[in-house]
């Protein structure tokens, strides 16, 4: 989930209290916040907060809330893991951290260290071309013995590793592998995997939601024709601006599109420029006339 | 295929009959020569022509020969290719020239300038983990206006890029898509690739070309099977030693433990050691067992 | 400076009292708190401003202190430089946010909304092997029009990068140009640099100090006598272990060896095991015997 | 020694001889072809043994000719330096080879293999930054027992591996390090660096002969002088235009202003455009009025 920003360390209230809303109406089985999307590690403290409260206030107990405390502090992230704890969140979501260039043992036990401290249990996120360090096979074989290690969201959209895991997870079953990137969703599902975390939910959550139980399902023909908008969405509207956000910009300026939220990033970033919030309205557009069940563009 | 020698800089030529017909009786569609499993860019033009031509001749026309002309120097390239032209290939593969650190716009006018000089149609080679290159869609989309250039193999490993570059292909539908990594293939295929150039052809051929087929028509059920034992020998057979060289040393140790050919590496590297060896002895068993009738290790 | 901890995020007082004065024994011209070496980004708020405050307090204007504020948080940034200059610090230190990949255009807006609302002069830190993000040189030229914006401490460790910067500096010669790697003081001070953070001064002060003197005053014998040292310290003690922690497990080792303060490391390191503590000790002696004046080894 | 060219692949015959007197009329101490600033691994192996036939032929044995014979395929490496033993070069320069992303162990046995087989003494070259491999300190340790091995080219730009591999050369005091960017060549001599390898040689030879007597003499205020210049050409002449081919382009056409010889580079480049050009003619100009002795610009 984005964070709704109204300044560049200002929550948007409303546009939050419409985004959850907006986001849950298409039943999607949870939500995850403070994510690279979500902007965790751009937002003070005292944000993350009061952005935990809010959300779990809101949803109230309808899906599970999954919080990103990726910090390079270790005890930040546990003070933030507590916070989620108290206010009711399900889980934990923790990337390595990354200032320092760690090794492979530093990382395990830094997992070990921190699955210690933790009242939730933890998905891991392998996210290297951010935190320019991967969860390697081997660590995170290593990393499932830990009894509240339950899942790993993978975000390095290498699909030979997601499938490497994938086999490496018959030792543990119930372990939970999510996909990253939205234009994998269909095909790691049809091949096992258990589902994902599309930063593009924010916009048009049916669309995942279905594409996710089609591929559940093996209805190759529905994964097939629901993919196929899932790339016209990355290749025409994340594209815009072309930016190291990578596809956050395009989303915050699409919601505010279609009268969500407010389209302001946090530091070190801007919203869309004026020509190219035109150019998001038309893709916008050109996203609906492919799929208008799922995809619509409703002013809200 | 991987390039059988007796030494350093020196072929194989028995191991390379026997080879040839190995592949070939999997049923393949095609051979591609001089790649980066073949060892291309480390052995002498002396022993590339004469692979092209002992194989053209062998083949003598029951399948199309690819021939990789990679190299650093334009020229070179250029007469391999008439080279291959002359012995009966079908095409060329070409990827980025790799020492220089070349721009897209340099790139493209690289692939124009080359386009004029060949006498056979040109497959692109997407290959960033060994030319620090990638060809970005934008620079594929304007190649595929060149006439002669007819198709991409990308081995990038990245799904979104191919997909990517799939969706940008309408504009030209006779272009071909091939995809590098046989982890890969399967799920490619099912989305709409039309093809792959696995290494492990080169042991199990007609694994990968039931994978292809399986995928093709639309089974989802055999498609998972057999992408399942790619997995495996991805993650069990290609680990074995786990070098630089990728796939190559532990392919080639396989076919000479299936009495195929000599296990000799091109410089800078060389055979797997005895006890790595015996490891890939074993991998051949395990995976025979979930695959007998297609992975079969039967010494010649 | 190190932060000396007892805890991996507790402070050792008394070890940062002794630390403190040992470093100021030796002459240095200022104090750096919380950069890489200091471990900043691992440490919890709570303990960055209770060190801040302590060598405040400690040190009460004998040099000046510089703290490193930099994170992925801008208002968590702010709200530290504010706390530094209510205790009484001179500047702060600004590398680049080390999550998102931002672009030269991003970071110099960052840095210009920054400066506004910062109470402090600031001093840039380029430091691309943590933040994966280099200050262009056309950067650093632009931030220099920033009013407050009166230094860069460049650790890139590219000589060249450095030369550029500092011929770019003519149009404002009270800017501060320093240098991060120690084995390049000597060079860039005879070259006309400002001066250098060097790690290793919280070891051997007076070394630095003397061979950033015998530089500035063009004495040359001298200043290849003393760089000798640093590269023997940079090659024999700092390899101990070859983390990707960089220098500070071997400097908090061998300052735990002089009686100094504690080697525990913040997470996600450990400090060194013994036997490397062993091989520490005997460099430290060897290093000893090269300049017994100034890198003798006296348990306090 | 860039290599001057009349088409993508043929010599510029005259431009050549002129080339060469021009050099060696500015007193260095040797020739150094095919290197990176020779777009050697662009040019057929017909060119580049036409370079070292001609060359080799014009100096006469006034200073020894140093030829590059990097290559991803060994043989052709071997037989390039026994065309250049034949010709009359003095050594061979040897980088790693770039398309497979090697070890340090493989690399070694490469270096051991290949100085088995060659008849001059070899230079090994130290290019990561088109390599994509470092020879780290200790292979260079290593490869110093390797009795043709005789020095080392760093082209890495890392003062600090500079200063390392020279304090690990006490083992082997008649190996010669020189270093690659002629940023580096007042401060690495000045430190007991054995000299360089100045790409700027090209245009203005004379500089970086006094340069580095003046540092190899201890003079301090010479060696600042003339450094002062080498960076003004680094930072205004080489970004011009401010490509991936490094600084070729801006010598080659700077080489062209001065009637020397063409711009015309080897494929995947292009000359500068006439805009660029300009730009060169102007920033030679500016170089002029601060060392008018020895960077005069007079057509030929």
């Amino acid at each position: 989930m984005v964070t709704p920003l109204s300044g560049p360390d200002e929550l948007d209230v409303e546009g939050l209290e419409r985004l959850v809303e907006h986001i849950l109406a298409g039943g999607v089985h949870g939500l995850f916040l403070l994510g690279t999307t979500g902007e965790g590690p751009s937002l003070s403290y005292k944000l993350r907060m009061e952005l935990v409260e809010r959300v779990c206030a809101q949803v109230n107990g309808r899906v599970p809330i999954l919080v990103g405390i990726t910090d390079t502090s270790f005890t930040e992230s546990v003070d933030l893991a507590q916070y989620a704890h108290d206010e009711g969140a399900s889980a934990v979501v923790l990337a390595a951290p990354y200032y320092f260039p760690a090794r492979q043992d530093d990382l395990f036990r830094y997992i070990q260290h921190m699955a210690a401290e933790l009242p939730l249990p933890i998905f891991l996120y392998n996210m290297p071309s951010h935190t320019k360090l991967m969860f390697e096979v081997d660590l995170v074989k290593q990393a499932l013995q830990i009894p509240n290690v339950v899942g790993l969201k993978d975000s390095s959209g290498r699909f030979v590793y997601f499938q490497a895991v994938q086999l490496a997870l018959k030792e543990r079953p119930e372990f939970t592998l999510l996909v990253g990137p939205e234009e994998m969703l269909g095909a790691t599902v049809l091949f096992g995997g258990h589902g994902g975390v599309p930063g593009g939910g924010n916009l048009f959550p049916r669309l995942y939601v279905e594409l996710f139980e089609a591929a559940m399902a093996g209805d190759l023909e529905t994964t097939r024709r629901l993919h196929a908008q899932t790339i016209r969405i990355s290749t025409k509207l994340y594209c815009v601006g072309n930016y190291g956000t990578g596809i956050t910009k395009a989303i915050k300026s699409a919601l505010s599109s279609l009268g969500v939220c407010s389209p302001t990033m946090a530091e070190p970033f801007q919203a869309l420029d004026s020509a190219d919030q035109d150019r998001v309205r038309k893709v916008l557009d050109e996203l609906a006339s492919h799929e208008p069940e799922i995809c619509a563009v409703k002013p809200a």
